[in-house]
């Protein structure tokens, strides 16, 4: 049994994180912290909780020492704050973008911002455990990736890496959903505004080109991804249509085969390509709440066009779920627990 | 060919306004006032009208004078500026709830404030066509009913009239969309908060039973409305369920025929009810943009229970169409001017 | 460990009882049975359940004897095969309608069919543990409720009971998610056709006032309950607004009191009645994937009007959970195990 | 005056021929054939239409001979029926695929079967009005393009034209809502499947990229283009994201240049590049109804990628809209009459 106290719990990430931990057979949850919601029940914040939980917020300097602590702050908050989060915990998971990228050049070109701590960015681990499962098991330090990068490296890693596919021009086209932007509310979360929406939100320039690039590099040398971001109607859900070109005359049975061989034991990536149904292709509906990362892809053979698509939950596989992965791995617990639920359908 | 100017127009009723104005044959759309939005171009707010119009916001301190000024402000704005409003225009269409009841003391019981112009109460009609056709014809001033009053009370008034159900307990139980609330944003108005709910909004203690109460009375005999609103995931569109019991061994055909009665040469009232189809009953999803009112019904014989339903478009023949509708009856232009669009399907 | 076997395991309710008995730590899933899908993977028609169970469909011709079995049969269906099932297994629990009503005239008042096995009607129970529990522990046979008479009855029993609400004219406006129709499709269930919709569905004469009435009976005596039945744009949930008049001068603590009495210690019903937050009244969005029945009011003193708004997921609560939880009280295991689920926000 | 009949009316594409053409000054509609629904109302089928039209459907043997015939038929029926048609109507808009591609053996590459009027092909003009305007004035007969490849023409047409891009690697990533699979359901429509998702339709070899490569051919060199469709929950309106490299060191301006040269003066293509409010980007949900195509784009001058974006409402510039342009520009009509509606805002 462990305590884990989170940090900036009151967010979507952070609410999910509870709801997780809390049905975890072997954590503790010692202290939520949130700025603005000081002393107010956890369950007001969270309406799924009500019944699970009697936590209140409480303020981040009554913060106490625990066995690890998970850090769910908007981007540049956690930068400034991480030297007093060290004294409180040896094992950290920081979810925001602040330490996921190796480089502080490469921070300061897509954050504009100079980096406050620069000699910490290579202490980190980047937390994805498909990649990074043995560096994960003895972090100290780990940052839980952007959700778009998660999926799209996912989906890409095998392809990269045998050399499947050109490393040029291969354009991700996201679809994300409303709850991928937090609660922060405005009026383009407006819901007269936002609801019916196709919403071209990073046509271009998409921030987590940079930890796709850097995670996807081999030898030194980056693949050119570029990351196209459209908002739609959907709370809760990712997918990721990824256009790429295979180098050579490759077949469906080679993608199926570089992919399986990757991922044929992981617990939570499935390859999904049916014949038949109307779930052929991965779907994020029914990844709600789940640690899934599904994909499928579809060759066509004629041009070399390999449509490689990847599909997560962005507050499951996206951000809170592969955060308990990610701390399950570094305590020793089954990789699988407080991830059981398998989703739901229909919904 | 008259001049109409719209004080408040950045709003979303105020937009369904100018946007039936400026196809409208016989009006000059002269200006529109904003108080956050002056000197910005019109189709920034209102997407819609982009190639349609170049007019910008004027302040309100530079409205000039018109041949018709219709007033979208929030409630209780509009009362204290009424007086200088009618300098500017001997014809003004209020929008909000300021001058819909006749006595102030029900104000005042309903809106837990003072009225600021008691006096004018009485010189303003209640804008209504199928009830109040012949006074509007002759008015200077006119309300516009509140969106779930003018569906219920249309729904209600040939069985109240012809007293063909009990004057109690008639439960109105209204499914509400989004862009009722307006442009103001907040917390729960915010996509993942507001997105798939249904939520009580107002379980009891609706204002509008004011103004159904009001106009529902017969020789001074109020009937007892109980109005009940819940939102669910929808912009535009308002059904009301409007449960009653029938007075007497009534049958379908008693109902239809005072429907038939009084609104059978009603442009803008279809009564619907269909033995088969998809769109047995009214539906406001077919309504959008449209000022069609359409009621339907359904009587138990077994127990005398009738169930009455009607749908509009809150913004259509709720605000911003029975406000045309009006200023139509109150120049003299045929009164469908302006309100052709017949509605789309599927949506 | 128990074995259990669920015929006509396709359909959605169906399905739903197989992801919560995968994961349910007593129980061995046997057999799975649908007519149109023999020997192919459960996976492909429930997605949810790739990677979670390699089980494909049986014949029913082929059904084995094992512990409990679970009917999950269009209406009419399990009636005629009951007496085939009681051979395979001494306990049952059917999901249809075929079973809920202790009268064989009152079935074909409201089925408009003879009952082909009136004899059956007095041993099953009506599986609503909070009402049955006792007898539910000794039960063999234990028909599911409908899941409009689950809410509505939960919502309103403590106030029946306690006589707090006048008998009569007891309105019950629920609110419907498209699953609650099952998987078979129509021109009526066609997306453009059924998205956007606010469809009176059965504004009259709904089927679940003869089981409402027949459990809220209290010496004899059923108070007057009407149902009226409105689908929504949403799969999943259910939402009863239920309009009453309370009797005598009550108070709101009052109504908490009863509430609270009757289920102060039921794991599955939250009251909940909040000052602010966007969740001040049930909510079903939160509940999708629970067993949750959530249950709030609000009381005008001045009219003595009581608005009661109940919420469940109708796949959860209003069917496949309650069906796990009745299993549990059978079978002696704890009544929350498999049901642990605490639902998703956002969503 | 013109008469006009519809053959193929009953559809989603048909019944909005008829709601444009009902409100069309100079269109007598005469007839509106249907295989399934002879002798019904069309307000049945088409329920925005209720009181608009007293018009049934007839039987295809009953048509009339008329000033234009509009053929709305599925594909590969109308081929076989043009012959007949021809001595009905000295002009025809087909709204299927059947004569949109100029050479048989295209045809029969995409759409797998011989084509069984290749002699008429080359008589059918593709009704692009922005790329077409004075072939269609001296028409006969004219073929509507797809709707992906309506939209995606359009905004790629002023780029290839003037050579601002690579005419390799162009990927058009198309959202797409459900009223583009016409009224036939399946299971894959059942709303509580077709809900919530973000299904992958077509990754690749999506039909419409033969019409594109097609009309963007010059000097007889097709672009290389790519089409994926990924299916939303959305009913009417179509998004295409299109990701393309510059050819060469342009600026932003080189591209709003192009645009306004090739556009400047077109009545229903707007372009959509805001700086701010929350509809920079062209936004299909504002567009339903209307026969807008607004055109947007971003550059990313560091890497030389250009987004471009197109929406549409897929009913309306993707099919019937359209079809009412040209149906003006045949007959010498102006161009927008029929065409007037705004769209709406909230929706």
């Amino acid at each position: 049994m462990i305590t884990v106290s989170v940090v900036g719990g009151s967010g979507y990430a952070g609410g999910e994180v509870l709801r997780l931990l809390l049905s975890h057979p072997d954590v503790r949850l010692q202290q939520v912290t949130s700025q603005s919601h000081v002393n107010e029940l956890v369950a007001i914040t969270h309406p799924n909780l009500r019944g699970r939980t009697d936590l209140v917020y409480s303020d981040l300097v009554d913060l106490e020492s625990c066995d690890l602590l998970i850090v769910s702050l908007p981007n540049g908050l956690s930068m400034a704050k991480m030297p007093g989060f060290r004294k409180m915990a040896r094992r950290i998971i920081d979810l925001g973008a602040d330490f996921r990228l190796k480089k502080p050049a490469v921070w300061e070109e897509w954050y504009q911002t100079p980096h406050r701590q620069p000699d910490l960015l290579s202490d980190f681990i980047y937390g994805l455990p498909e990649i990074h499962r043995n560096v994960i098991k003895k972090a100290d330090l780990v940052a839980g990736p952007g959700c778009e990068a998660a999926v799209s490296i996912l989906s890409l890693y095998p392809l990269i890496k045998n050399r499947l596919i050109k490393p040029e021009n291969i354009i991700i086209d996201a679809k994300m959903g409303s709850s991928q932007g937090g609660n922060h509310f405005s009026f383009a979360s407006h819901h007269p505004e936002r609801a019916n929406v196709v919403r071209s939100y990073e046509p271009t320039r998409h921030r987590h080109e940079a930890e796709i690039n850097q995670e996807l590099s081999i030898n030194g040398e980056s693949p050119r991804v570029f990351v196209s971001a459209t908002a739609i109607d959907m709370v809760r859900g990712l997918l990721v249509t990824i256009h790429t070109t295979v180098s050579g005359n490759l077949r469906e049975t080679d993608i199926w085969q570089a992919f399986r061989q990757e991922y044929g034991s992981e617990p939570f990536i499935r390859i999904v390509k049916q014949k038949q149904g109307n779930y052929r292709f991965p779907e994020p509906k029914i990844l709600s709440g789940t640690n899934y990362c599904d994909i499928g892809f579809e060759l066509d053979q004629s041009t070399g066009r390999l449509v490689v698509i990847g599909a997560i939950d962005n507050l499951g596989k996206g951000t809170a779920g592969n955060c308990v992965q990610c701390m399950n791995i570094m305590f020793g617990f089954p990789e699988t627990w407080g991830l059981e639920f398998a989703g739901l359908h229909p919904i």
